[in-house]
């Protein structure tokens, strides 16, 4: 076994991270667009050995995997071409009149040090190398990453592939540092330090809310990024489900038991109306997820959560078992479909947990007023979907108003499973499904999580940075005397 | 005296506020933009009873007034000017492909109810009416304004004009709500209400911060945009000092008691390095100083606890008063300058604290090496000045890196007092001249504080909010597809 490290050690690479810093804030864009590209290359360059360690650490699939290398590579790509652009520099310029009003122009820098805290079900696009890290980095902010102990050989493998990255494009090595430890003393000791100005994190509610409060305590408080999940609830709406219930059984119950449930936008609730329909699609849902293999789940301790979560689930009153996937083993997970009443839902917040795996609750309504007491009675999600028709939508105003306050994404059909890595993503939305329902955690806008504007008033030309110059060097997009100019 | 609200009155008011949230979220841009006109409207048409009436409150100068009240009127106008264009709505469209990618729409909405406290020293623009109700309701968010206890009858007659134009608008009175009672019971309520999404307050590092903790610690926590002041150094470096010894005196003293030194961005700190030509900055500065007359402050509250500063400076080892302005009565403030070694400034952070009012505290720092260590011991500031040549600034290199990290704007030359509503302008810095170093409060650009994301996956075009359908029906700028399309 590896020896952990000291906090000394901890304490000193934080510090350094400092170096790292100045160094990323010497650069222009485009040298950090292309340094982030050079970490995509080196990412790239990681062979069969990257998969099947991560196969070993993680269970997931192989095909999966190369899949979501292939993600994070984008995710390194896109962003840095997104930085090149000068959007999140967000560059304004107010020129002088020659009188009484200052020449005043801002633009966006890096906060400062970022701490990032890694996801255990994607190993690459939400951990070491994955979208905190290239979006802190593509802000210009060195990144601290604190190994994810579910896959602490991937985790590394990823690092020294950045290290590389740094070390061939004359990058200094302290712009990305890495610690591992046991227990919660070392991501205390990241969050704690002064020098650490931002922390991203991906993973559990209790573990995304102590490290909020830890961020908000500090002498400094600093902006903590927790994306800590959600139910992701379905409405299946009359018109829609009366054309689609076949479809729609096998589609739900794929989205569900995709990567054993593993996802942070796994639809954990189904809501409809009761009627014969919904019974037709009861018996569907059964027969289904009767037919979902037991699967492996990213490691014990989380298949032992999901068979917890399961047991209390069908334990509370009012809670039936409306199918289950194949037996397994003690170490892997079995699909499951429960239902309840939409009165035992409101009555009973517990139902509204998240379970973490390929388990999910129908909540059969009395009606469409009690369909739309749900929809109000919901805490903040990461997307809803309606399944639903036009005619479905127009029929549901209130339901359609109320789910956008209630959600980062919302979807029209289709399944919330599978986040897109582009500029009109939002992963994230309203307590507690994260910290911060301002900002995305996918896609490029992910940056402007670690930014920070800064002003210069009346500075000669030659001591501004670059986004803000007259000559406009970074050819980049700004907007000057109120109007936008494009590059 | 007037009754003061009970606690079930404040409740109702701040539950009522989201009517005026769904009024808000229904109209356009357009119709946004055209209901803060309407507003600035009602305040330009306020009579001489509001100069009057702020006068009697705040004791500050009728022409003071005067140019606030224009201000005012100008936030309401360019904040609405750049809503209109769409800016903050950052429109983002990626298309399907037709295959397996899928179209995803996102914009800016506003994140709900907004509680502001307003600030004792700017009764119009920073107070009820101020630049935190209107770029609240820019982002379309109604507010809840708590009166300010320094001036109830000016923030009164601020409230009831906003009140007219909403009736006069056609829109609900419940996009403003208004609140007074004694103590901190009614800020707490406020801050607490779980309907109230984020909290906007101007004034003394401990209510922001007390403000900020009850935010972060409520079930749901609630961003707190705190602006808590600064004594917003200034660096006279000594090509500068050489040239200009006899105008930089006169341009300090005038700034550092301008409006009694009532001001957030009040120039508190004065570095220079010792020598000769010090010296002979000192004498002026005494000079300049002893032609002050002593002046009102906004309440005697303010003036006895600039008092209190002014002698807690002067009794700290290695402090003594350079010059002191003309005597007056309890009620009123003197201006002072005092100086010190910058070895005992570095040794001592109680002469870093702000001392609101017209003092100052010049720092002589024995070499560049010991100016650079006192830049390196600031903690974060609204403003830093360089009082610099072009030479002087080349020759520090390492002073001017550092303030960039220290400060929201960095002025060369002139003086900090003065805060232009302009794109370009951040008025805010890192802790703890605010909680949020990321957001300004002035400028159009405090609108962003107040809006979270939204996507809409998959959605027909009809159902989207105007910002994101084929159309463009609101032209605004939008990014389609990765590429900036203007209106």
């Amino acid at each position: 076994m590896r020896i952990e490290m000291s906090n000394e050690q901890i304490q000193a690479i934080v510090q350094d991270s400092l170096v790292g810093y100045q160094y990323l804030q010497s650069i222009s864009l485009a040298e950090r667009a292309a340094l982030m590209h050079a970490i995509a290359d080196e990412i790239e360059a990681l062979d069969d050995e990257l998969i099947q360690t991560a196969y070993a650490e993680s269970a997931l699939p192989l095909p999966r995997l190369q899949g979501e290398k292939g993600r994070t590579i984008n995710q390194w790509r896109s962003y840095a071409n997104a930085v090149k652009t000068g959007i999140y520099a967000e560059a304004r310029i107010d020129k002088s009149d020659g009188a009484a009003k200052a020449d005043i122009r801002k633009y966006n820098k890096g906060i400062g040090p970022v701490a990032v805290f890694g996801a255990s079900n994607f190993p690459f696009a939400f951990s070491t190398a994955g979208g905190d890290t290239a979006s802190a980095i593509g802000a210009g902010c060195p990144v601290i990453v604190k190994e994810h102990p579910g896959h602490p050989k991937t985790s590394q493998l990823m690092a020294d592939a950045i290290s590389r990255a740094l070390a061939k494009f004359g990058a200094p090595a302290s712009v990305f540092g890495y610690v591992h430890g046991e227990g919660n003393a070392v991501g205390e000791a990241l969050v704690l330090h002064p020098a650490v100005k931002a922390v991203a994190f991906t993973g559990s509610f209790r573990g995304g809310k102590a490290l909020f409060d830890l961020g908000a305590k500090r002498e400094e408080p600093i902006p903590v990024f927790s994306e800590m999940g959600s139910v992701n609830p379905v409405f299946v709406l009359p018109a829609y489900l009366e054309q689609n219930v076949d479809t729609f059984a096998t589609q739900y119950i794929a989205s569900l038991t995709l990567g054993v449930g593993q996802f942070c936008t796994n639809p954990g609730l189904l809501i409809a109306v009761k009627g014969p329909v919904l019974d037709q699609l009861k018996t569907l849902l059964q027969k289904e997820v009767q037919q979902v293999s037991e699967a492996t789940m990213l490691h014990p301790g989380i298949a032992s959560a999901y068979q917890s979560g399961k047991d209390k689930l069908a334990n509370q009153s009012a809670v039936s078992l409306l199918g289950e996937g194949i037996e397994g083993d003690s170490k892997s997970a079995v699909a499951a479909v429960f239902c309840t009443e939409g009165a035992a839902f409101l009555k009973n917040h517990a139902l509204a947990e998240e379970v973490f795996g390929p388990a999910g609750l129908l909540i059969e309504c009395a009606d469409a007023s009690e369909l739309k007491d749900v929809m109000e009675d919901l805490a903040g999600q990461l997307t809803i979907t309606f399944a639903a028709t036009a005619a479905d939508v127009q029929q549901h105003p209130a339901l359609f108003k109320i789910a956008q306050e209630k959600c980062g994404r919302l979807l029209f059909n289709g399944m919330p499973t599978g986040v897109e890595v582009v500029y009109a993503m939002q992963h994230g939305g309203p307590y507690p499904s994260t910290t911060d329902s301002r900002f995305t955690s996918v896609g490029p806008d992910a940056v402007k999580r670690f930014l920070r504007p800064l002003s210069f008033q009346n500075w000669p030309n030659e001591f501004l940075p670059a986004e803000l110059q007259d000559e406009n060097p970074l050819q980049i997009e700004r907007i000057i005397d109120n109007k936008r100019v494009l590059a």
